[in-house]
């Protein structure tokens, strides 16, 4: 499949629009592991996910880390692209989280056709809204949901991406997800082995019980 | 002023579409802290702002608030029109911190000239971009940042805003503010007290020294 079933949007510019894009756009492997932008990377452009998985995340000053959201195939990155939007005035970091193929349009050609077309503004537009509707999400979480549903989401979520109860993570990982100490989720994964939910060994989560695991989002 | 001094882009639009807008906007004066746009009010309109401070904050389910960001004179809202994008997903709270006036522009007028207009649809991405800033601000502050430090610094903008060393707060608005319970501001700003930065009495919060304050902000 070609770039247009992945990027529809493009069937709605015009046939000069459209060139402009298909004309510019590369393509990119990227593997698991690998960050593709940071703030000292300017503007990479806009990252169309063909397939494998990208993380958005924040580092701090003394680089601890916190998951903003994640970018699945068909999703459009548009922060590695944030030059283009002089109100955006943070960094942020993208990495794949999976061996990760991508189109990279060019910052510079999507401002000059979102200056000319309202489609591709009101498109980008709405892209940021999906974005903002992630983070405000994030927002609820941290500030109103207790740590034990925040890993058992995490790991329901990660159980979905990786299709398997058997999980490569480690507790550092999760951590670096969550925003959180490393000792912290420890602590809590060992609960959670405690009651018979996952089974921790070096490296790997296993599931043991989703259904329990389920159970914790519900708790009062 | 009118309308047009506080509200520039119209000035970049077509005769038509400036008509469009300045025949359906509406003046609109609210007083002190009333909540103007909430989850089940719908669409009440870009709000902009010709003197006054509104605060949008986060409700949690057990009403629990932390304010998101604030909108001073010349501020545009776009969340109190978040009808027009449907990648929003969340619900913002709008409130008069302030006697606030406002122009109000319907929501539908907006979303028709954002489908036809570049100009339109590229400034209400730069709008979403700005408060996206401010969301990611707060974030950063949530995470990494001691709670001293953000009193701090909530303080010395209620100075700056308020215009007085004298703020007529309580310990509940400001826990409000900050998204935290008012047990751990009371405690917070009693140390402070015994800092000689504030001086604490029923209902207010006078600065004794500014510098001692700002000096928190540096603390490691």
């Amino acid at each position: 499949m070609g770039f247009a079933e992945y990027f529809p949007v493009i069937r709605k510019l015009t046939p000069a629009q459209r060139k402009r894009i298909e004309e510019s756009v590369t393509e990119k492997k990227v593997p698991k592991g690998m960050v593709i932008h940071d703030g000292t990377t300017g503007c990479t452009g806009l990252l169309v996910v063909r397939s494998g998985l990208l993380r958005a995340y924040m580092l701090s000053d003394e680089g601890r880390e916190i998951t903003l959201y994640r970018l699945f195939e068909r999703d459009v990155c548009l922060f590695s692209a944030s030059c283009m939007l002089r109100s955006i005035q943070f960094d942020i970091n993208i990495q794949a989280e999976k061996d990760t193929e991508l189109w990279v349009i060019p910052a510079h050609v999507w401002q000059q056709l979102t200056e000319e077309s309202a489609v591709l503004s009101n498109y980008t537009s709405e892209l940021m809204a999906g974005r903002f509707t992630d983070v405000m999400w994030l927002i609820e979480q941290i500030m109103w949901k207790s740590l034990d549903k925040r890993v058992a989401d995490f790991l329901l979520e990660e159980m979905t991406v990786e299709d398997s109860e058997v999980l490569k993570l480690t507790h550092e990982a999760v951590a670096a997800h969550l925003g959180t100490a490393r000792e912290v989720v420890t602590r809590m994964l060992r609960y959670f082995q405690s009651e018979g939910i996952v089974k921790l060994s070096r490296g790997t989560i296993e599931i043991l019980d989703t259904a329990k695991l389920e159970a914790v989002l519900e708790e009062k």
